[in-house]
């Protein structure tokens, strides 16, 4: 497929780089073009404005959050604009519902489609082509997409026919895993102060139960302490938790466990801990039982 | 080897059951004395008393709470009073840190030696001999009774030589369960809301990250919204959360989401759900957000 | 003083009311034009557009929320671009910190000046007079409107130079307010449940440690469950405690009592209680307790 | 009357004293003898033996928690088994509901009476006769008793004919007291971390809406950041938040609010507060937002 490309962070050179390997002709955009470059090198054609990526079948936006996307797509040059009737854009970005129902909205009204596929997997699996991709939007329209998605990762989930589905979906997703990080640290935080060894405890966890990719990831991170570098970055937690809620309120669902993880990152934000992984929101609770190692490791 | 079994009841039954199954010499003692006919029946010893429970190398209880132990342990014809010296008691049952440190100071003072070995798993899995084993105690005492933990399940993970290390391991987990129930509540209620198939939900996460049996299990149940009958009873859910944050009191180690699940224990039994099963919780993040169906249900 | 006054709801027709007794020369306006009219009958100059209530020395605001007061402000016809040099813009709108700043900013950029004013008291005592209001901006700017203020209520308090400090004063007290209530509604389904008379707890209440009009005030409707009709509904009172949340989440400052109240209102108007007194929200910890006479009232 | 009194500590001592001025005829134990000497040279008698304080008409306990009560009471020397019949006891001492219970059960069964009679003040009401007695039990007992609450404060409140009844009141309002604080703790945060001064934001509040005595001393001691010397010490906090959380699981009344400051409490006991005020669960608020200055004086 023809396909434009806009956003070269950590996920998308990686989705981008499957998708030429894969044999789509994919043009690229990045608001720093030095991203671009090893694309290029490899066969992707170079865009210098975002309308340059719009001349395809399909545009695939991978940005960091509303106001990047909202920018690439209202935008003067944006996709709104320079879209042809018919072309889909593809929005990968974990955004809020609210967005995704207006872009949903306004591309309808443009005479272009629109669908939601957002991504699970840290960048090692978007380079590896091993992301899970949860997609919603017209039947007709996810079907044409599928060799892309493909390219991309071993399995798509759909979610119905409206876009936003697949975002809810995300963002409920991402509450579960920052809530896995709040009961670990919690429960990691009394065995330890219990005279136990916390990497100890996890290994029985996930030997039994809770034998899922996603304790054995975090659970060893908060058993090592291991909170730099960050493989997702705490501001990015606090976003996709503030979405999550923000979901609930326009649903009217209160979601009680996830304002208690909201207040820890923004604890751990006023702290200091801008640059840890958002799995540090599990030290709060070893501090706040006074545990000292890990106090030193955000105060 | 030649052990007394106090308590026969859905767990305690087939526990005693494989005890025999696998050659050991068992005394069976029941509050409720028609619990005892099969086991009898089956070449076990009766016991008209705990004491005559007490002749044997060692002694396993599986009771149900802090007071029936308390009963059976301190009791004018209990297990202080009627074990021999260097005969060990086995605690299995769900019991308090703070009991388990009394128990091993009074064996010991006795000259008689504990060991906290909780269980995990289900009525099915005690009857097959499935459930995972969390001991803690003596290395001789450990060693000397693996013979019985392996008729009882495939794996006995150690915590170290004090005893009631077992306990908190039991009392953290089962609190890590209960905060898999309310944040899959929570996220259930949202999608839901948002139009979405929760079954189909669970599906996903049970494929990706959360492929483990704690979300299989309890996302099928919330889901299909079959909390009766009850596998693991409600007021057994709140007896465990409150063990657990009593754990935490005394080690100074504040457990906010445990406080959240001990208060959505306390509403679901408020609103008449005694009988329902623990994952019934999440019901309550559905009702909340005004989901009627299972508000139908609660109340 | 000349001065225009935007916003005549149930807050500001009282307030406009008492700057015309007070001497001075008004021109009011409304987006629905009717409501000027008694105000028109008593002496004040009559507004088609917002730009024709800036012309004088100074323009009230009070408006129900930020999207009215952006419309207002920011409009073809607004503030910015209607008022004169030098011209003040007094926002006694329960807005959000946020804006407070984008127009204290904005208005300097235009060489206006901006006050922020927000105000305390329901209706019946901005009718009377009686409201207390909390101003903050350039000292030379809130003595200059002074005569205003004391037209509105019999005390000022200032809190600075930087207007938006009033706002996250504003914000911070209807939080307290909301805590009050939150906190009323647990001891009082507590003491109800535990058999005595609500009412006569809220006597002892504010007979002693608690006699401030906050606790007269709620602990009456609580007592008496009469949440309709709203002197604040429900809404509002989310809008509030979110505003708080927000200039929260911006300075890094958690507020886990906020969260827990946001999460009331949610459910309150997820189980249909849009129409309700705020304090509504008291009736959940009755409702979460198995009180049936007051579920029946909001279910 | 004939009274014996039983517990000197800072409130006792106070309250006993106020007896002996009122001219009541009173016979003192305290369990470290030597704080019996001060009045004793004012005219009371001593006991050797809390049996010995037990051959008046009453005999008052003002002890600091249920496992004091349970000595005094069920002790072999204690009230139970030394007091005549139809002679009153008089528990002015915060214990837990369960406890008054099983008091005015067991008292009932020899014969005697129970009052419940918990104070509201500080040690320095205690000693000027200005606590708020809070009493429930048998009108007629009441009645007999009046001269001894008269002597001991300006106003006595009756809740009911059942003595746990005051208990519950008593509980339910340190819980008022201490949601009080924590609202004050994170509404200082907030309006602190924006950059106002928290004692100017305490002035406007006990000004207007706030205008009670436990915002003015809460807030005046949250905005000094004066912890020491305790006033009521962090321990006693934990204590009366757990007998009001332990009456609400026993009712069946989620509390949310107390279990939020059940946490404050053990992470402030965590982080070394064991000789702080209560009102030092404020500060957790304002560590949780990277304020510095409290960071200091906890940690």
């Amino acid at each position: 497929m023809k396909v434009g490309f806009v956003g070269l962070g950590n996920m998308g050179s990686g989705m981008a780089a499957n998708l030429l390997k894969a044999g789509h002709e994919v043009t690229v955009y990045n608001r720093t073009a030095s991203k671009a470059k090893a694309l290029v090198e490899w066969g992707a054609h170079y865009a210098a404005h975002v309308a340059d990526a719009c001349r395809g079948e399909a545009v695939i936006t991978m940005l960091s959050d509303d106001k990047a996307v909202e920018r690439v797509a209202f935008g003067e040059d944006g996709l709104i604009k320079a879209l042809g009737k018919g072309a889909i854009h593809i929005s990968c970005s974990t955004i809020s519902v609210a967005l995704s129902e207006k872009l949903a909205e306004m591309h309808g009204a443009a005479g272009q489609r629109f669908l939601a596929a957002p991504v699970f997997g840290r960048p090692d699996a978007a380079a590896s082509g091993k992301l899970f991709i949860v997609a919603a939007g017209a039947p007709g329209d996810l079907k044409a997409c599928q060799p892309l998605f493909d390219a991309l990762g071993p399995k798509t989930f759909h979610f119905g026919d409206k876009a936003p589905s697949a975002n809810l979906v995300k963002l409920s997703t991402n509450f579960l895993i920052a809530s896995v990080i709040e009961a670990l640290g919690e429960a990691m935080a009394l065995v330890e102060k219990g005279g136990l060894n916390p990497q100890q405890y996890v290994d029985f966890l996930t030997a039994t139960l809770f034998a899922a990719p996603v304790y054995r990831t975090y659970g060893g991170l908060i058993a090592g302490k291991k909170f730099e570098p960050a493989g997702f970055a705490a501001p990015l937690g606090l976003k996709d938790v503030r979405l999550a809620l923000a979901a609930g309120e326009s649903l009217r669902v209160p979601l009680p466990l996830a304002s208690l993880i909201r207040d820890r990152f923004l604890a751990l934000l006023a702290r200091g801990g801008e640059s840890l992984d958002w799995s540090a929101i599990a030290q709060l609770a070893a501090e706040d039982s006074g545990l000292k190692s890990t106090q030193a490791a955000v105060g």
